[in-house]
């Protein structure tokens, strides 16, 4: 019942009496709300839990697992580190022989090792899913990068199919590898994203400080066809302008979620040159500094050797 | 007779008996060579020169004169810096009063007010335009950003429409502003290029480097429907990766061909951060070393202080 | 009369009889003034002339000139850029021929051959001189790096001699080679500066973020002997953590002269990677932002494509 | 008998009737064999133990240990790593009560609480000791950066004395704060290091690229006295053009031992922008490679979209 292309080919199937693919999904945040939702338009089946019970199907991770019918395939999207380490630890008691736990968070690639070993002790199955798409993928579909056995893959490809856009599946979906590889990639497609926003916001900086563009929004938006730098992102920057050409509603403050971190985490431990990539990280933590010591100290030495006055600190 | 969106405008209006356009086009390089095709496809008369006599319409700048119905344009699409100062300089001597001179090279837009100047002391009017789409712009129409008075843009309009994707004039042409604020957009444009295409290729090293990886290729297709980074380039990068899954008979010399040099020192005269455009450029500075004299002082430091071997130099 | 080692030497030899050098200096701020009392107590004799008169010997250029014997050596020591200019234009109409004008200031070395030519023209000698010692020069002497003909810069050594610290000539002048070799060393040398007080104030930071750091003044005045790190600029850093050891009355805004970005310039115009001496002035234009434009792009295209809250601007 | 000043105060201690200290030294490499030297002739008796048998005094662990009298110190300079972690089991194992062990090699500080924790079970003490100055050590002293309980310090004090050079101890000694303080100031060090060492090289590529500089050495010569970049650093990067002026004999090839990777994660950890460091870093990794493939991917981009010519792969 493996869909080749389409979410409306899993849907037709199901309404010739097969068997509906009935999944759980832990997780209804931001992305999981929308996964489900997606899951559910492609003819998937779908119990959901989230310790928010407005958002939850059942009441606990327990009614979850009743209500899915064996061999489980239990679908993970809850934040990374600690929340996502609880939950594996419960399935890996509460789950039966032959069940799988797909990991589709945003977890670290090194966690997932553990994570299959901690279910494998107990005859579950792991793999792990990044994906990438954010709020446009309930539209959209989302891109998907799985690490994990071939079979356990396979067994999932109608969840996979579902949730990535209608085309072929080459374009949206790969195996990456073995379990963990999943995550690696798309954690270097984070750090990249990082690289490639960075890119686009100095360019935006470059042209605002420039007083003879007068058509700033424009000149991003003439660059959407025919040009080299055309993209997603570039599309969105222009939605970002046309809500607020000067972007004076939005604050330089800017966070980081894991995946930039651990991306240059990799580019240290494999001897991997990544300025770009890096410079786009450094460029968050700046911008979060209310003041910056290390500034502070240049100054201070300015003012040492060469008697430059230093301004008072505010 | 401003056709608003399509080539195949401009091309039925000729067949209803209105004057067709008519411009000169000097230089027929990788560029200019498909931009007179495209064009010529759109229903716009042009004469071709270039000093390579297999691909001119014409022997000489005088005979594109003589067969371009005055008042003229004249588009210019040779390399930036000496070659084009002097075309511009020809020009300036040899047009009629009104004519048009459009700069659509890569000049750096510091040289846009000096031509402009020198052309109207003689009467003649110039435009900058950046153009932006490579090879690919025969088939999917170039990003053109234009510099200049809004009459001289207006005029020459019908020639940026043939040369844009079909579709809202606005997704693919701007008027940026004044006489050389089209190469401006066009220079910041490139350091973005410049910025993505070192943010993919760091992703590529560190996918390259690491084992769990087994599909590389499959990796950056999956990414090209519903992931975030999801563009051009990144089809580019597959279309690249399809012909030479490892790359192995390409070297790692980068060239680089001014504009991502001006990006950082336009960044620098405005105080603009750019530190990931400015390590794209200069990983192409490295890219071209075959030894690293700063390099060779850091290993003889090391042996200095610490006693570590350096290596003889091969 | 050439002193080879100290500025005692020149004192004594004037107290033989021999003709005491007389040089003019226009320029008495933070580093001319200091420059003329060690040139002074070196037993040189020197007429100084400033816009402020309270500092000045002579009230305008032309009573310095009339005060100087010819061949008279006029030393230059105002802001580079405009001031510096209008001097040397000044000094052309007004010299006479064979004096030599030495720029000691921060000139960017392209000027000097502007200067020394236009000198030339009048039968006048020109020499560059970079400077460093900051405000601590006039005790330690100056380092110095003297650009020029080789009878220009011989003629000027008793100057140099008294200017620099006693000992080895060698160890605290070079003459560098032709007309602006002596600026462009100096500003390597400031670039140098930049990288190397980024790097102290980068490893401050880090090591005051870090909680079982419970001495940190008293880390950096650990460094001073034995350590590889040890340097002059390390003793400032300790002497301004004596002043105030959290820096708390010090504003993070730092100032750049320059030098920092020709420095960047002349890295990429020589196509040299340069990203340690790069970061340092990128760090320097952040530090000066009060809210990033760039960073603001990436907080609104985080929102865009993740639903990531953006902060409202302040 | 804290010696608080020179090292000869310790052996006029011991020559008057005291009782000498004795310690175990663990580690005869380039930095153990000469601290042990340098230990010796300050009076404090040596038992050294190396794998290496010609440099060793006694054949093993157990005869070094049966050589020092308890309450012993025992002071491990072995590589960081697998080689540090089998000596402090092994000595968790033999060592009695009451004994120190004081790790002076280049563990990364999460290593120390850990190596503390294990010895602290068996009623032994542990302290770290971060040692700077390379070979220059043995003639110069070593600073000491030093982690761990106040108490255990001051017990070692003698020790640190008489590595560390004449003169205030604060100029070369600092206890930094508790077990593994001492490791991570000296890891902040070592990237600090970093940065001045790139920084200087970057300057000496820029002036080696200038055909205007006729006096390459001469230049960094001159900068040793008076100059805002003087450092130690400095004096061995003329040491080094003495011995070869253009870096001829030396490959550009650079290692990295570990504390500059660190001192980034640690960056990366605390949301400290780190640029120039960092920069330092990757000009290593890239120093190493034959071939990039990252620029690999650049250049195959480029001819992707702008039939750039690629380089055949040599």
């Amino acid at each position: 019942m493996t869909r080749q292309t389409t979410p409306t080919a899993a849907r037709s199937t199901s309404t010739k009496g097969h068997r509906i693919m009935h999944i759980g999904l832990i997780g209804l945040g931001k992305m999981g709300f929308n996964m489900r939702e997606r899951l559910r338009r492609a003819g998937i089946e779908v119990t959901g839990y989230d310790r928010n019970q407005d958002l939850a199907d059942v009441a606990s991770t327990d009614e979850l697992i009743a209500a899915v019918p064996a061999p489980r395939i239990i679908w993970i999207m809850v934040p990374a580190g600690e929340i996502t380490d609880k939950v594996v630890a419960e399935l890996s008691e509460k789950l039966s022989e032959g069940d799988l736990v797909i990991d589709g968070g945003n977890s670290r690639f090194t966690e997932d090792q553990r994570h299959a070993a901690l279910l494998e002790d107990k005859g579950l199955r792991f793999a792990d899913c990044g994906v990438s798409g954010g709020v446009w993928g309930l539209e959209n579909g989302y891109g998907l990068m799985a690490g994990g056995d071939a079979a356990d893959i396979e067994r999932a490809m109608p969840v996979f199919d579902a949730l990535r856009p209608e085309g072929d599946r080459a374009d949206s979906f790969v195996h990456v590898g073995e379990v963990g590889a999943g995550h690696y990639a798309k954690m270097v497609h984070n750090g990249i994203e990082y690289g490639l926003m960075q890119s686009y916001a100095e360019g935006y900086q470059l042209l605002a400080a420039k007083d003879i563009i007068t058509d700033l929004p424009g000149t991003f938006r003439a660059w959407q066809k025919g040009t080299v730098v055309r993209s997603w992102l570039l599309d969105l920057l222009i939605k970002a302008l046309d809500e607020d050409p000067g972007l004076e509603t939005i604050d330089d403050y800017v966070e980081d979620s894991g995946e930039g971190r651990w991306t240059v985490e990799e580019a240290i431990a494999n001897a991997v040159p990544a300025p770009a990539i890096t410079a786009a990280l450094f460029a968050r933590f700046e911008s979060r500094e209310d003041s910056s010591p290390a500034m502070k100290m240049v100054s201070a030495l300015r003012h040492q050797f060469g008697g430059h006055a230093t301004r008072p600190a505010k």
